[in-house]
């Protein structure tokens, strides 16, 4: 089986993920079937399986591309602190700017990742919270930040630029630019630098 | 059929809201059926009808109530932008960490309103969001705070705060009162105060 639609699989799984994205997106996972995402792409129910061995593996599979393209994407770590954090407030609002799907299942469908998958996502959401958290300790350490639980500093600042996403619309009375520069002024007030 | 079954309305109503609101946060929205929160209340499926006309209805009666409940509990506006401003931090902290179903449905769950419900939810989530832009308009034309646009500010303080329902457990490292304290550490410096 694997052999005979090997040929199709490169254009085949993007389409699949996509498919999955969208209606996870629209309906949520729990009321989109298999055979809802075979017929979203166009391709019989069981030519799915030769791609994915079920939902859930779809889900997850979404979820880790998602969270591994955040980790490689996100700006190295040059710079001061300052520097760094302003690099980091710019970089999650237009990485999640540019995939309100992902970023909503990311969090809406956490509830439906069976456990071992759980703790396989939560790792990879909590190497980049830890990212921030870093920058924020060694801006502390160095006296430029006033922080004084920067777990907590590190959550509130991630909730507050997701947040753009529930919000913002391209073409509205901001541009995304005046966006990041609003957050960049509260988040380096926050942090008293 | 109302006449029969009113009697009982007291009772069932509250009962069926609470097993829609489980379900819905639980599973979804689209895939949850009449039938299953009949079975949740231990009724037949046809005893919902009277007390609802349909799912949709459902939702929006939890969103409505969720957020009128919101709106009558948060606290009066006496005192100065600053104290304001700090009782309503606290409020929004206390009054989403008790709900944390009726939140996350207020969230996801928009996508599934219809037309007419959408606006009038999103109405009542304006006007909340309006009594804490009002208090920061307050403050910047007092001088005691720094606000460059009031209604991003709002929002990022509102996303900053409600997301303290995705990591905050009671029995966890902090108490809900220690996480409130440092929130507000974080809301008076974004806003220069």
């Amino acid at each position: 089986m694997a052999r005979t639609t090997g040929s199709h699989a490169g254009i085949t799984g993007p389409k699949i993920r996509q498919a999955a994205l969208r209606l996870f997106a629209q309906r949520g996972y729990a009321a989109v079937s298999m055979r809802s995402i075979a017929a979203e792409v166009g391709v019989q129910a069981g030519a799915l399986y030769n791609y994915t061995p079920d939902k859930q593996s779809l889900l997850v599979d979404l979820m880790r591309t998602h969270l591994d393209g955040l980790l490689e994407a996100a700006v190295p770590d040059d710079g001061g602190p300052l520097a760094r954090l302003q690099q980091f407030v710019a970089f999650h609002i237009r990485f999640h700017a540019d995939r309100p799907d992902e970023v909503f299942i990311a969090y809406m469908e956490l509830r439906n990742l069976e456990p071992d998958n759980f703790v396989e996502i939560e790792a990879l959401r909590r190497r980049y919270e830890d990212r921030l958290e870093q920058i924020l300790r060694d801006g502390a350490e160095a006296g430029v930040f006033e922080v004084a639980d920067s777990k907590i500093v590190t959550l509130a600042i991630i909730a507050m630029l997701t947040g753009v996403n529930t919000w913002f619309r391209q073409g509205g009375r901001l541009s995304l630019e005046e966006v990041v520069a609003q957050y960049w002024d509260m988040v380096r007030k926050a942090v008293g630098a």
